[in-house]
Parts: C-alpha cells; sequence; structure tokens
C-alpha cells in the first residue's frame, strides 16, 4: 500500500511508493535508450492492460483514445483513508487513482504527431475523467500530466499517452501557484494570469502562438529552455470547464507547439502538466477568490539539459536560453 | 550579463545565463557518457584554468585544494546591483559569484576516493569561501554543491570539483526551509531539526551513522531513493561557523555514506548540496529567531531515476524505496 509523507521541515507531501519499492541492485543507471519491448497499448492488445475504466469510440465501434488504471499505481483505493503522526512525523495511505491515457490505437510515439481531432478527443477524455473522480469525496486534486520518451520517464514503449494521478492533498507546486496568484489578486484585484497574457499580447517578444482563444508563451522566467504555456484568452480556473468547441483550437495550438518544438529542437523527449484549481470542496473555506484569480494552463517543458544537480537542493533554476530567443525560433520556424 | 528574473506568479527567481544562451541545434541530447577531454584540473595544468581565489598548499608549496572562479559564470561581478521593473515583472543583473573547488591534484573522479585529511580540506575550503564572500554585502547567500559523474549534471572531465554560488537573492527551497523551520519554532520552541535527530537517534530505523558529532540519515519523507542527510547533532545554524576539529568527523561521515552509495549502488551519479542559514544583514530585520531555529545540513542525493516528468511541474515527489530500507541497507552494507 502506498504511503503519503510529509516533510516535516517544509511540508511537503511525498508518495512513497511501496508497490514499486526497490532494492539497491535494481536501480541501474542506463545511459542509452533501452530496446522498445512490445507494445501492449496498440489496437488489439486490449487483454495486455487492465480492463478499461474509460473509451472514446468511432462509429464501428473502435476505440480511438481509452484509459486504463497503471498497473503500478502511485495511489490507488477510495476508502478509508487515514492520517496518523509518528513522533513528529506525519503520514496518510496513499489513497486516490492513477490511470493511463492510451492516446490513439495505432503505434504513434509523440503526441504531435496525432491528428487535430485525436488530440481534442484526448483532451475530452481528460475532461470526462476528472469530472468522475471529482465525484469522490476524498481527493483534492485531479494532475494530469505526460512523460514523452525515455529521459522525460516516459517508458521504453513509444505508444503515445498519458497519466492521470489523483490525490488526497493539494501539491506543493500548484499551491504555490494558488497562493501566489491570490497574493496578486488580493493586491491588484486582477488575475496574475490575464494581467501576464495581456503583457505578452501586447509586448509580443515572448509570444509563440495567438490563435482562436489561446496563447502559447515562453515565460518570463522560466525554469528550463524553451519551456512553453498554453492558455485560455478568456480568464477560467478549472480545465475541465473548458466548452467541447473550444478543445478544437486548444488541440491546434497544442499540437503545434509540440510539433515546432519536435522540428527545431530533433524531436527532444518533453513532458506536460496541466494545472487546475483544486476541487472546490465544502468543508475547505480558503481559497475563498479561486473562481477570480486561478488561471488553468498547460506547461510544456523539452527536456534538453542535463539537469544541474542544484537544482534539485535549491528550487533555484538556471536556464540556458534566452526567453525571447526561445519565442523567436518558436514563432519563425 | 547574466539576468535574475522573478517567476511573477509564486515568486521564483530564476538565472537565466545569457552567457551560455544556445542555439537549438546546441541542445543535444546525449543519451551515452561522452569520451572525457584532457584534463584542465589536474596538478601541473594550472594554466588551464582562471587564475585561482584560494588554495590550500602541503609543505613542499603544491596545492592540495585550489578554488578558481567559474570559466562560464552563472552570476559574476560585485557592484552595481540594479532591480527594475518591466511591466508586471522584475529582474537584477545576475550579480553574484561562481566559483569552481578542485578537491584534489590528482585525477580521481569521486570524493568517496578521497582520504579523509583531503575531504576536510575541502570543507575547510568551503568555510574559507563563505568567509570571504560574506564581506560582500550585496550578497545574501552562499551556496555549496556538487554534481558528480555525468548523469548528474559533472560534466565531462572526472575529477573531483564542487561549486560555490554567491546569490544577490534567498533561493527558494531554503527559504522554504527557514519559514519552515521558523513556524515549527515559533509553535514549539525547539528547532525542528533537532527533534527530528532525536527522533531518528531513538527510533533507529532511519539511521544510517552515528558518529563523533554527526548523524547521517535517510529523510523520513525523501525526495528520491536513497537520498541522505548528514546534520551536526549540536544546533548550529551555520556550515561555516564548524570548528576546525569538527571538520574531520564531518569528513569521516560523508566520505563512510558515499562511499557506502558507491558500493551499493554501483558508483551512481550523485548531487549534494550544504544548506546554511543566509546572511544577516542588517538592514534585513526578518529571520529574528534564525540563531535558535535553523540547522544546518548536507543532503545527498544519488540519481537513480529516470525522473518522473511531472515532478517538476507540481513539486510532488514520488520515491519509488521505503526509506526504513534504504538506510537498513546503507546502515548494513
Amino acid at each position: 500500500m502506498p504511503q503519503l509523507r510529509k516533510d516535516p521541515i517544509i511540508g511537503r507531501w511525498v508518495i512513497i511508493a511501496t508497490e514499486r519499492a526497490k532494492r539497491p541492485k535494481d536501480f541501474k543507471i542506463i545511459d542509452s535508450s533501452p530496446p522498445e519491448k512490445e507494445c501492449p497499448f496498440c489496437f488489439g492488445k486490449e487483454d495486455r492492460t487492465p480492463p478499461e475504466v474509460y473509451s472514446i469510440k468511432d462509429n464501428e465501434g473502435k476505440w480511438k483514445v481509452r484509459v486504463v488504471p497503471s498497473i503500478k499505481p502511485f495511489l490507488a483505493g477510495n476508502h478509508g483513508l487515514w492520517k496518523k503522526g509518528k513522533g513528529p512525523y506525519d503520514l496518510m495511505n496513499g489513497l486516490g487513482k492513477h490511470e493511463v491515457v492510451v492516446e490513439c490505437p495505432q503505434h504513434i510515439g509523440n503526441m504531435a504527431d496525432l491528428e487535430v481531432e485525436n488530440i481534442r478527443d484526448v483532451f475530452f477524455t481528460y475532461e470526462e475523467r476528472i469530472k468522475e473522480i471529482e465525484k469522490d469525496e476524498n481527493i483534492k486534486y485531479v494532475l494530469v500530466f505526460k512523460n514523452y520518451s525515455w529521459d522525460a520517464g516516459g517508458g521504453r514503449v513509444k505508444h503515445a499517452r498519458s497519466q492521470i494521478i489523483a490525490t488526497p492533498v493539494n501539491l506543493k507546486r500548484v499551491k504555490e501557484e494558488l497562493e501566489g496568484a491570490k497574493f496578486y489578486f488580493d493586491y491588484h484585484e486582477r488575475c496574475v494570469f490575464c494581467d501576464m497574457i495581456r503583457q505578452e499580447l501586447s509586448q509580443k517578444e515572448r509570444l509563440v502562438l495567438d490563435e482562436d482563444g489561446f496563447v502559447a508563451v515562453v515565460p518570463f522566467a522560466p525554469r528550463f529552455p524553451f519551456e512553453v504555456w498554453v492558455l485560455p484568452k478568456e480568464h477560467s480556473p478549472d480545465f475541465y470547464a473548458t466548452p467541447y468547441d473550444s478543445l478544437y483550437p486548444l488541440a491546434n495550438v497544442v499540437k503545434k507547439v509540440l510539433m515546432r518544438i519536435k522540428n527545431l529542437l530533433n524531436d527532444p523527449p518533453y513532458n506536460y502538466v496541466i494545472h487546475t484549481a483544486p476541487f472546490r470542496r465544502p468543508h475547505r473555506g480558503y481559497w475563498s477568490t479561486i473562481e477570480e484569480d486561478f488561471h488553468w494552463h498547460i506547461e510544456i517543458i523539452p527536456r534538453l539539459t542535463k539537469v544541474a544537480g542544484f537544482e534539485w537542493g535549491t528550487g533555484f533554476y538556471i536556464c540556458p536560453s534566452l526567453p525571447e530567443e526561445a519565442a523567436k525560433f518558436l514563432r519563425e520556424t
């Protein structure tokens, strides 16, 4: 059973994934990409994964997008949340969900290479799963993310997929964003993300795309070279409230960004993460202004640099490229 | 000239290392360790580095440990700190220092393989440099860290060295620790690190070493498998105030931990970071209880896992090994 443990100093929750617990010899430093195993995510191999919990089907009943539980879940179970202290420490059981979204039936690795309609279906699938998971009162947050390719944690099999993790705690970085956004709102009575979008649209030097209600920008203070954020121009705290008609334009912008990253940077590994507002649980009174101050967005991070180690220990990042130059390359490619 | 830019949402400073600014084609995804170039850090190759700013010499005048400025500094310069706004954004120039500590004259890669006396000299060198850098009133924090081996950001040359970065801002993670420690102290009137050490010494299941005034423990909620912290048992906020006589026992504990990590995990890449209290500048009134609530320590992080991407985006870590098991392996190896 996975555990959630809280760092007693800074209060960060960590998943101790006991289901994956490893002995020293299990850790191998693999420098090169290992050979691909037979793909369990292709059409026709459905018996290789746990039974699906959701799918979108075509007119002939064939699945186009499919969601299955992870075979090695980081978090699992939906009842009996316990929290306890142990000396000065806090822990709780690793209750939650961990699902895999198989993005296409054919063996394609990079979401950049999927059709826009296909990506729209993937985003619609995210929405449907988030709405379903929200019904579980123990869950505070749903995180949707993608690890593309081995060096981004994407595993051995090159079949496009993303992951959904539902947690009983709010995640540190998301909490910081919520707090930062609230702090800004309390002073300015404006959404910091909306202000940022206005600034980028008028200044244009970090703008990558501005199409059909969505913008793609390189942030002013990115952590990683060629980091790109995609945001809806209209204020909205919740990703899953995006109207169906807006998902195609969103998919179009995301595909273009991913395709440009692929072409410009030689098909690099990348991650993306959707930051959306946490569920508003009636018994949690805080985040009183969240509807007005938080703004969902997707953070896309090409993994281009060997991580200089001290970022881990300090939260201090060094970005070896000028954001304005990265945006220019991404705009003009 | 490097810049420091502040993320407008969560307030994290990022170094934009313009001296290293790269075009897309400069980013190559290198999966395997590249061949080692001729070592510029060995004895006799002093002309290959910038002039040294500090060294420890033996009786014959040969250097044993040597500090040189980085040839590609992340931060540089010591006068003319400017801060300015740009629309909703904040930036300042990348003032500070970036030095390389060459830990030995002979071509040895892993600090684990150095003599205890040699490691003691390295720690003494850290102290001397921090004391020197403190004289610059613009500097708020000095970070000492090590990237060992290519996959930990250690570069191509396998000659033991560490880095010192002096910054005009406090680092996010360090600030969180300071705030967390203060929060705990305000409630309990005790240092959280001292409480943690007491707990680990009595419970013993996460204890790795307890020798001559220093402990090595696997944290209760580690971010990484086989992460180890080394702490002085006696409360002390500042690393550089460690008495000379205590540096040998410290070096002894650190060497043992590094050697066990090397043997147990097949010489993995690793990072370490020294967390010490920031300089107390008279015009900065906060951290009023820092002498009592902060406790310096070294965080050692073997780089065993391909980083699952979503940690970057969430600050939420998944540790695939049980801390108590990791401690047991490290204790008994």
